[in-house]
């Protein structure tokens, strides 16, 4: 038995299809099921339900997008930082095993050197960070607590994408938007970071921080190219001359674009696809979903 | 009609107290009264009570000491960063002023040429410090949040001490322990505290940060000596031979100490005594009570 927390969401049902496939049981309660919050009820469930692992799908992104976390700090904090603090406290003293979905965005570039950061490298886009967006800092700070657990993977997720249309869907956004904003970013295929993931839990790798991201860095005009290509939209991209055009929309904050390292993870054996061959497999399977 | 958060605790109190000496009326609900982590009861209670201002003095500082919020990761985050992140976003839209009980353990030492950290100081102990405690990181993460308003005034406390026997006042702890830590420290007269922040909302000074601690710096071994000269103790104090031997003890996690300016507060009009004057004030007081 699994417990999935946060499995309606859109990060959770892949972890839920990836189950399912997998032909592993598991529960998925609904935050009516079970207050995520409540160090009491987490730990009757867990009492009850005695879980092989736990996987904590549960966060806030913000609706449309980050922009509106500004504005719902506490709901932000609570989603972001608060659950994990619970899980932690309840899951490292019960020796439970566990798995955090965190975000590659509280860094912003590349190493001075030019090459992407390792989990060895602090978050800088959080924390004392002046322009750091508040879902960078409530992400920043649940990685901070969970760092202690003994029985805590912690999975770094960016910029998630898939075949399936949704408003989460990277591409999905990409096409919508009016104007694009031309950035390098290390992003994940969700389906193939859901199945790391859980691929992690299984083999049992040593807990700790993992970049769960595709290898490589790919630019936006890159993705948008392959939209057009693969004949997914046909329209003409219009990108911002500049970031500074991109911030000065009123109530944008700041966006981490960063590239990741996910040697890490590729050392225990786990691989996701270079980014432009996830990309490009991932383009093929819409068109073949649509057709 | 004042509405106060937290009136019962130990720094509410004085708050409390302060309020009643200048015949101002206030509501002090307590924990069953009122869930301030939820948007909707606070905004409820702030609709129908509607305070000329509100007082935040809830907050976590772990019993009986900092060491256990690491232990209780969650509730000290919860009293101490979401309770604030709530207040920030109903009493900010309703135009509502307000002071929260900020701390000054977010810093640790002085500034690089050994003045007195200010306001424009950064924290230098919470955030990326891998050593800040999670208290202090709580602390810190609020001010982010509340940086914001336009109608809070953020008070940093530091080291409360007054003239009665108190589990959390500095006095009585270094009375207590068997061991103590020589280290140079702005700290706080906890009625002055008090009466000084309910001043600047009284005299509507400008929403910020303020350092509310007494000028100047005092060592532990002065104030022993101070507790031994008043005759409010007579036992010889035992010292740490150095900052590691005192951190060597299992559980302990490194405090804060550092020497804060309150001039930015001294320029509104509102001042503290100079921190030895308050020491001996206090100290003759606690004797006047005692016999």
């Amino acid at each position: 038995m699994i417990l999935l927390l946060g499995g309606h969401g859109y990060v959770g049902q892949a972890f839920a299809n990836n189950l399912q496939s997998r032909g592993l049981v598991f529960a998925a309660p609904s935050h009516q099921d079970l207050d995520a919050t409540s160090k009491d009820a987490v730990a009757r469930m867990v009492g009850t339900l005695k879980p092989r692992y736990v996987i904590n799908a549960i966060g806030y992104t913000g609706r449309p997008n980050i922009d509106s976390t500004e504005q719902e700090k506490s709901l932000t904090l609570t989603a972001n930082t608060t659950v994990p603090c619970v899980l932690g406290e309840v899951l490292t003293a019960q020796k439970v095993p566990f798995g955090h979905v965190s975000s590659g965005c509280i860094y912003d570039g590349s190493r001075p050197d030019g090459t992407p950061f390792t989990e060895n490298d602090a978050p800088n886009f959080a924390f004392s960070h002046p322009n750091a967006s508040w879902y960078s800092r409530t992400k920043a700070m649940a990685e901070t607590v969970l760092a202690d657990s003994s029985t805590c993977t912690i999975w770094r997720l960016r910029i998630p994408f898939d075949q399936f249309d949704h408003e989460r869907n990277y591409l999905t956004k990409l096409m919508r938007y009016e104007r694009l904003l031309e950035v390098n970013n290390s992003i994940s295929q969700l389906q193939e970071f859901a199945a790391a993931c859980i691929e992690s839990l299984e083999r049992r790798i040593p807990p700790g921080i993992y970049n769960v991201t595709n290898p490589g860095a790919i630019r936006t005009s890159e993705v948008a190219k392959a939209l057009r290509q693969h004949g997914l939209c046909d329209r003409e991209f219009q990108f911002f001359p500049s970031e500074e055009d991109f911030l000065a929309v009123p109530g944008r904050v700041k966006r981490a674009n960063c590239i990741l390292s996910s040697d890490k993870l590729a050392a225990t054996g786990i691989t996701l696809r270079e980014v432009h061959e996830a990309l490009d497999w991932t383009l093929r399977r819409w068109k073949m979903l649509k057709s």
